[in-house]
């Protein structure tokens, strides 16, 4: 059996050692800490840094295959072991048009793959003074600036988006920017700007894309967003779409994963337009928050889909088995520290609903703390299980 | 959260803790090496032996509450950990009266739960020879030759079955005892002998019965077994019988968890006899390999099941959510040694078809290496994705 090796200890790295237990498949798991989820559940844990190169390059020598559950790794390091012969899913290359916003956006854009008008901001400037003066600090324009300028001049209009190029994750790094006001406090860095979608609704398709080239689309979901908070309030399967909208959807993200040439799962999240347009809203190479409910609801899960891609083993069938609602277990507000779950007995005595934590042991407003799928006959069944369950549940310190 | 210490770390302790890992809850795992099924993925693995008194106290000691996946646990122990206020389910008293077949045919009996016709062998004898002479080599007459001369003296005609009090599992310990030449190879030790049922189908059902007396059980199936060899060949569900058998043996079923009043899960194998009628084969007070299918096949698994009564959470809807057929992975005819898998993409490549593999490192004829379990829109479908898929697997030493 070959060794898999996964780059991040967080939920993602921690369901897919879960889904390895069934086949009793060897996982080693490269992270900071042992208390962080994946650890009592990797075959083997190896304490160390998923951005340090070294690192990165021993842990993957120790294994056969190596892959990610999250981008901030260092890439350098992965193509290096890929020229040593390593096997590394998704590719580094891959990774690396990801994991930056900007190229990600303008690979979308020359693969006419539908995305929202956008446009870099400081981008040139920055890797040419970069490249001259390895100084940030002489650094004339900073990237806002040069967003602002563009409001100044009539460039652009309000709302648009800006997005830092890097490190945003879990709705870190995005602005919304609908009046002069939240020109105050624009996301420093390197940043792109983007038209704001008319959204009627929030779409995600999960793809997954073997060695072979061949391709398995997990069903469209819906997600819900609070209508105030811009929080994920719970995600729907199948989402609430005609068929053709649906067919729409899955072409799109099968050709964005076609087009990157990913070997991996890539979550594709999209903006159903009110037009009826879609387009990408942005990609991740790696199991997905929108395909948590796979475990429960699908025949083979995004967990499963993903070792059978990293062991050559022929990929699972997709299908639904039962509708479903995913809703994520958030730390309360107002506390941060040890911790303690209350309302265990609410939730799981909810009919048909499956609950998943993490095991962090620090908890801190919103953070994600774990997800609960609920089933149903129906989705609108699945739906009020899944918020009973999700309202019963309180993520607190004591 | 409570500490779950589970005595055994085979394959059930293993699903155990893949339910637990879930909800990333913790359990502690005693057995005696580090290389059996569940040590990966306990929380903690102590190695130890579960026969001994003083592993089993120093282990419950260390954990909140305590439960089996074996019944042939060191019981004492239990007891006195019990008397210091530890949580341990089953309880130790209904483990002492299952793991010997012929307290458990008496509980049975005593209790007009429907069973075949006994008699215990050497039982009386046994018993106060021992209490007098603590030395068995005293003993005249063997149970064997007990059993020999019922027969000799017209008591017991054939054909009828031999069974080992204690220490029979997988088909182990039973004797079919069909003519004089069977009488050559009785099983040694404490027996019992029973009258052989008339059997249309083998069933079992897996009752769960929480602290507060709450009862769930899950649906009935049916095991169908080798038409020569003595070797489950799959098992189905639904069972293949009406309504009214079902409402019987399930009825059956929950009075015999009943009046063991036995917290945690109850397996509860029965013979559907040609007549009709339906008798209690036998018992065991744990998970069991006729709910293995529960994981994918049902709302709440037996794993999980257990683990909810062990926390004192309320327990899990037990439907049915797709028709199923489990086959277990046995080790091929032939080899022994070092496990090698062969067949996987065959397996991977059968639709709706989960594969379990226990981990086992060394392989030998018939032994149990892991579980199939098919999911089908019809039982039929089913039945035939897990024979496709059974048969393309082999377990082989290189």
């Amino acid at each position: 059996m070959k060794t898999i090796g996964i780059l991040g200890g967080g939920q993602l790295g921690k369901m897919t050692c879960h889904a390895a237990a069934d086949w009793h498949w060897p996982v080693h798991i490269l992270d900071k800490s042992r208390d962080f989820p994946a650890a009592p559940y990797a075959t083997h844990f190896v304490e160390g840094d998923f951005r340090r190169s070294e690192d990165v390059l021993a842990f993957g020598r120790s294994v056969d295959v190596l892959t990610i559950e999250i981008e901030s790794v260092n890439t350098e390091a992965l193509h290096q072991l890929v020229a040593e012969g390593k096997e590394v899913y998704p590719q580094p290359h891959v990774i690396d048009l990801i994991k930056d916003k900007g190229t990600q956006k303008e690979f979308l854009a020359k693969h006419e793959l539908a995305t929202s008008p956008f446009e870099l901001c400081d981008q040139s400037r920055l890797i040419s003074l970069q490249e001259k003066l390895r100084d940030f600090d002489l650094l004339e324009t900073s990237p806002p600036a040069e967003v602002q300028e563009k409001v100044a001049n009539g460039e652009w209009t309000f709302p648009f988006v800006q997005k830092a190029r890097t490190g945003g994750y879990d709705g870190r790094g995005v602005h919304i920017v609908r009046s002069e006001k939240d020109l105050e406090n624009l996301l420093p860095g390197p940043c792109l700007i983007e038209k704001m979608a008319d959204i009627d609704k929030e779409l995600a398709v999960v793809v997954a894309r073997d060695a072979n080239g061949q391709i398995r689309a997990f069903p469209c979901v819906e997600m819900v967003f609070h209508p105030t908070a811009n929080l994920l309030e719970y995600q729907l399967c199948p989402a609430r779409i005609n068929g053709d909208t649906q067919d729409r959807a899955t072409d799109l993200a099968i050709r964005t994963a076609e087009a990157f040439g990913i070997v991996g799962l890539l979550a594709v999240e999209l903006f159903l337009n009110k037009d009826g347009s879609i387009w990408v809203n942005e990609v991740a190479p790696r199991p997905h928050n929108s395909g948590h409910h796979t475990i429960e609801a699908c025949v083979t899960s995004q967990y499963q889909q993903l070792l059978r891609i990293l062991t050559g083993l022929p990929m699972g069938d997709t299908d639904m088995r039962h509708p479903s609602a995913m809703a994520n277990v958030l730390g309360a507000e107002g506390h941060t520290g040890p911790t303690h779950y209350d309302g265990l007995d609410g939730v799981m005595g909810s009919p048909a609903v499956f609950m998943h934590l993490y095991g962090k042991t620090t908890t801190k407003p919103f953070r994600k703390m774990g997800h609960l799928t609920a089933l149903g006959d129906t989705l609108e069944q699945a739906e009020e299980r899944v918020k009973a369950a999700r309202d019963s549940l309180r993520v607190i310190t004591r």
